[in-house]
């Protein structure tokens, strides 16, 4: 049994997955804040997986997403400001409490591996694009996550791609992130709404041009990031997920559109057809916490390895 | 033995490689047209470097770099139209020929894991960027070649970079070829010259402004193609090839110069530490035709496991 945990800014959903890669339990809470905060979060969402009927001496590992950037290999979580996280060692401080191995993603990487599970492990390289406050991708490959150098795999959010473009708050101008992440939306459109990307598409429904242009930049800014991750890494599909993607298909049909629309003139561009490798990943999936459970049991499997041949 | 070949428009480039991957003997010959011609240049380049010294029992493989497309896996070339190629299996057709198994790859692929095994195997992920007529990129991770869904991967020089820019001859407007491809400079720049690039940057430093302007255009390009490479597939090292590399430190001093200038406002690309991470392939470096010795060498490998364990 393997326990993957999703630690949001809000709430961390948690996941037991069994051998066979079945989720055999689930339970949401509230997440705290700061450095001791989230490690007792991590602590008590396996007690209440326990409580909730998953067998305490089956767990094998416990996998955590977050945000913020976690190197390759290492369990540090840095820059995890939703958090109040600067610089934190998770396993260092949770393994000893749960007596089981922890290992740490980035939860967009964690979730990009569970979106490939979820599509029942069907081989090939796919790309999980995350629309959330920020934008975000992580790509797989025959279910093995890209890694990459340094850390940055995927940081498509902050590829400039119109150099008239907003500003980002990254410093550049003309991100994918600045045209396409909820935050850039929200503070362009300026409305107070409690959820403003939803207001901003429909005043753009009731035709305010404002609106439009900004629901214009939203679907430009991610058939951007689509084009990038096909033409770069030749992903075969890539699903889209992260709080935008709860628009369902009022995004998904403005994101086909504007693939077709900038392929029209493009035989090269038409032939990858583009608008049938995007995907919506299905609402409510605990993609984050079963990937995360999967980057455990992962882990777990190379440092047998390592003990075992080295 | 491996004996790698890069086909190119005009000259093909032979190499001959033993075991511990030294290159032990290079001829160069002019490239026949159509299906026939190429056919017979590859049998050829096989007996010139018998003819150079390479004993013609010891050649185990042949691998062939070739322009246009080659479906991952296949030995089938597609739409190389600067040899008069609309579909051919150049390995049906050359093995029984030579006699030993005959491997094909797209030639930027092929320099890609050349210019990887060039640097010394130093593992790790890298990109080479491929500045000719056209622009694309392959990228090699651990010595292996990042191949994708469909054969796009790397195809960076479609990506689309500015919404104003100039039309590119896929269709799309703003693409990273139309910026910096060769042909697609000598175009905008319409002055006869044998060296349109070349008469184009001699223009730009007597102040023309119209070569000015596509002078920005080519390092704007090119230093979009490395933070796509660096923040899609997070390659280490992007390493700059083809004819355009000729132009040594006048195209890499302007890329770093853009590189620098992008990231001026931008704590999180000055961190990527990117002018550091570009490199020019050393000139005269027979990184496509090492490259395709090396998948002549792999595929050869596959298929004997495959003949083995299967």
């Amino acid at each position: 049994m393997r326990v993957g945990l999703d630690v949001g800014g809000t709430k961390t959903d948690a996941v037991a997955v069994d051998a066979a890669g079945t989720i055999t339990g689930r339970v949401r809470l509230a997440t705290g804040w700061g450095p001791d905060g989230v490690v007792q979060t991590v602590v008590d969402a396996v007690e209440a997986l326990v409580a909730a009927g998953v067998e305490r001496g089956g767990i094998q590992s416990v996998g955590v997403g977050m945000p913020g950037q976690v190197h390759p290999g290492s369990s540090h979580v840095l820059h995890a400001v939703n958090l109040g996280i600067a610089d934190l060692d998770l396993a260092a401080a949770t393994a000893p409490r749960l007596g089981v191995p922890v290992s740490v993603e980035n939860d967009v990487k964690a979730a990009a591996l569970g979106a490939d599970a979820l599509r029942g492990g069907a081989g090939g390289t796919m790309a999980f694009l995350n629309l959330g406050t920020g934008v975000a991708a992580g790509i797989v490959s025959d279910g093995t996550l890209w890694t990459g150098a340094h850390g940055t795999a995927g940081e498509v959010g902050h590829i400039a791609v119109d150099p008239h473009g907003p500003i980002c708050t990254c410093g550049q101008r003309g991100c994918v992130e600045a045209l396409s992440g909820g935050a850039a939306i929200a503070r362009r459109w300026g409305r107070p709404a409690p959820l403003p990307v939803l207001d901003m598409l429909d005043a753009a429904d009731r035709a305010d041009p404002h609106a439009q242009a900004l629901r214009a930049d939203l679907m430009i800014g991610v058939s951007a990031a689509v084009r990038i991750l096909v033409l770069t890494a030749d992903v075969d599909v890539v699903v889209i997920g992260g709080g935008l993607s709860g628009l369902g298909d009022r995004l998904m049909d403005g994101v086909r559109a504007e693939l077709e629309a900038s392929a029209a003139a493009s035989e090269f561009m038409r032939s990858l057809h583009l608008p049938g490798r995007v995907q919506l990943l299905p609402a409510g999936s605990p993609a984050a916490a079963l990937g995360a459970a999967l980057v455990g049991a992962a882990r777990e499997r190379d440092t047998r390895e390592t003990v075992f041949h080295g």
